[in-house]
């Protein structure tokens, strides 16, 4: 470990490898170690004093996707994600993980472990409910997307932010599984629940106009330096608890489209949302959960307009740039493709290769074939007519609307 | 020289500096060397061998702007500006100077002295007619700009061109001198033609809505990665004869809106046809100038188009981009925002710091305060309008229409 080479660490020599790297942990602790990843591309461990009950989480990246072999992908997205995270807390630092170390041989991150939060998506698969989560991901959102952009920055140092985080394998497997797999299955990769062949060939891969929108959001991913993304803003990479947000696994970071992240926390709300009209039981539990995830997307796009205004008129030194005017315009383009791409990840989600659990997890057939149908055709909707979408109350009627039109 | 340390190259310094990197003269040629630029920002020398009569250019960069100290570079745009000689060398051979050697640590590239040649412009307010020109700009156009961008690249390949080619202080110059200062006059450094003082306060300051237009292209500039530019495409950077045209001066390329580079090189011909509006004395070689300036705008734009569409749709590989309505509503975009560009080029020519001799070489005051306004309201319905500007017909209807408007 010491050898400086790149070495794979497993639950057993990370342990040691955290005494070594990291004085965090009593002398005499009785360390266990697990490894705890879901995701595709990494190894993580989460490293625990049995007995003081401190943890640390380790991530370490290896040179392939574990469930795609066929990317192979360099180790340069660690030092991405540990600059991105050190980026984040200086802007935002009660919404991200702190970072303890990065080791730049073992491609290997020690940061915070969470313990007092719980992942997004599996407290919305049980319907749990926060009522605050709409005001802190707008903040999270405002401030990330509109500090990093030409709206507010000096331009030189943006500039050099771009050049910093250019991430050309992370942006190409998100070209392929968002914008070009979904709509062409070119890759052969696409995952169609059998039932919804037909409706998919039909909708999604016969349907040319869709196609071309998708072609100018897809333009719009790969030439749109306008801020500093996230990249993968799912609800399976956001920790929630009552009180606080946090933002993790930001390996995909890249100067795109604002709203490229604003459009895919949307997006996963309404997943959940469509997996529920299905999947609950009719009841004020369900009417109160499909409120909230209303009111949710609404308050969200309202919030952050406003705070995203807010903060371009009071922060931009550019003459050209710190008016209502500029500010109304430049906000109003961000929550236009916010919906265009909030549609992309609900289908790409639904057609694509990776799906989510709150879709999935819906055990019989027939519901899970409405619900899909109903997300598809909201996506279609979201995509297609992304230039309706310029308040918040768009998106609520849009839930409203197909509701109504799936039920009659 | 030999010492591997930077050092302004001299007159007389420069011979010896050829002799000792280039096998490109005869050992006993007698040579001389002149001083010979006319830019801003960097020191060209012509060195000859007076008997032979073969010559080569030197140009050498230094650490500031010639006329603008304020501008402390560094010079990195040597670098950029050899890279695109010679990237641009493999797409479009024939319309580039050839590099014989780039010194990294003297900042010196040595090239193609290109004495069979003409600066466009000089040409042009010659009152010159090329017959050619439109299809061999728009030939070099297209392919450089659609070649080097999304619609036809590979994907990671054109991020690290990006990269590559990120150039923070030339752009922040044309931030500034095209952008910002000509419509807000915030670096004082505007230089407006003393009669011309309140109809640029009325018209260009004080016009809001123009200035948000402005705002809307100057985040374009800001933040589309679309092609590789020239980035400085006037008709100063453009070397012509009977049968060829060079481009040269592209220190200032980076990734960029694809629009700017068409913008630049219609505004200039503009300027060009404006300026001679006024200048020219009535009868037949007038007509055949303005006729024929305005036939070149003409088909300039639709031989970009047809050949963009072309290369699109036999280049692509990418299954949501090879397709006619792809290519349709990509070029169509570039040449909106060609107009909006060019009106920017426009203003900031008769407004801004740095004019063109086509409109400061108007000797009779009243003819050059008519053929200034006549080309800032051109400018500005180029900005304000440029979402009709779809076609070549177009802009020859502007021309039209304003020639009128202007002599009624």
């Amino acid at each position: 470990m010491g050898s400086g080479k790149y070495e794979k660490l497993t639950e057993i020599s990370v342990i040691g490898y955290v005494r070594e790297k990291l004085d965090f942990f009593p002398l005499n602790a009785r360390l266990s170690a697990k490894e705890i990843g879901d995701g595709n591309l990494n190894f993580v461990y989460r490293v625990k004093d049995e007995e003081g009950g401190k943890s640390v989480i380790v991530k370490q990246s290896d040179e392939f996707a574990r469930s795609t072999p066929e990317y192979h992908l360099t180790k340069d997205r660690s030092r991405i994600e540990t600059e991105i995270l050190e980026y984040q807390a200086g802007l935002v630092p009660e919404h991200v993980p702190q970072v303890f170390l990065y080791d730049e041989i073992m491609c290997c991150c020690i940061m915070e472990d969470l313990v007092q939060y719980r992942i997004l998506r599996s407290e919305l698969t049980l319907h749990k409910i926060y009522p605050d989560f709409a005001e802190q991901m707008a903040k999270f959102l405002s401030v990330m997307l509109i500090c990093t952009s030409d709206a507010v920055m000096d331009s030189e140092e943006k500039k050099k932010l771009v050049k910093k985080f250019i991430n050309p394998e992370l942006c190409r497997i998100s070209e392929d599984l968002v914008f070009t797999d979904p709509y062409t299955n070119a890759g052969g990769t696409n995952d169609v629940f059998p039932p919804m062949r037909m409706f998919v060939e039909e909708e999604i891969y016969g349907d040319k106009l869709l196609h071309t929108e998708v072609s100018k959001l897809y333009m719009e991913f790969k030439t749109n330096t306008q801020s500093l993304l996230h990249g993968d803003l799912h609800s399976g990479s956001v920790f929630i608890n009552e009180d606080n947000i946090k933002i993790f696994d930001p390996e995909f970071a890249f100067y795109g489209p604002a709203g490229y992240d604003v459009g895919n926390v949307i997006g996963n709300l309404l997943l959940s949302w469509g997996a529920a009209v299905y999947v609950m039981e009719d009841g004020s539990e369900k009417e109160q959960f499909l409120s909230w995830i209303k009111e949710t997307v609404e308050k969200l796009v309202i919030r952050f307009m406003e705070e995203s205004r807010r903060l371009i008129i009071e922060s931009s030194r550019d003459p050209l740039c710190n008016t209502p005017d500029f500010a109304f315009w430049y906000v109003e383009k961000i929550v236009q493709e916010s919906a265009g791409f909030a549609g992309l990840e609900i289908i790409r989600r639904i057609v694509g290769e990776a799906h989510v659990k709150d879709v999935t997890g819906i055990e019989d057939p027939q519901k899970r074939i409405q619900a899909e149908k109903m997300l598809l055709r909201m996506g279609k909707i979201l995509i297609g007519q992304r230039g309706e979408f310029i308040c918040g109350k768009r998106f609520a009627q849009l839930m409203e609307g197909i509701c109504r039109s799936d039920t009659d």
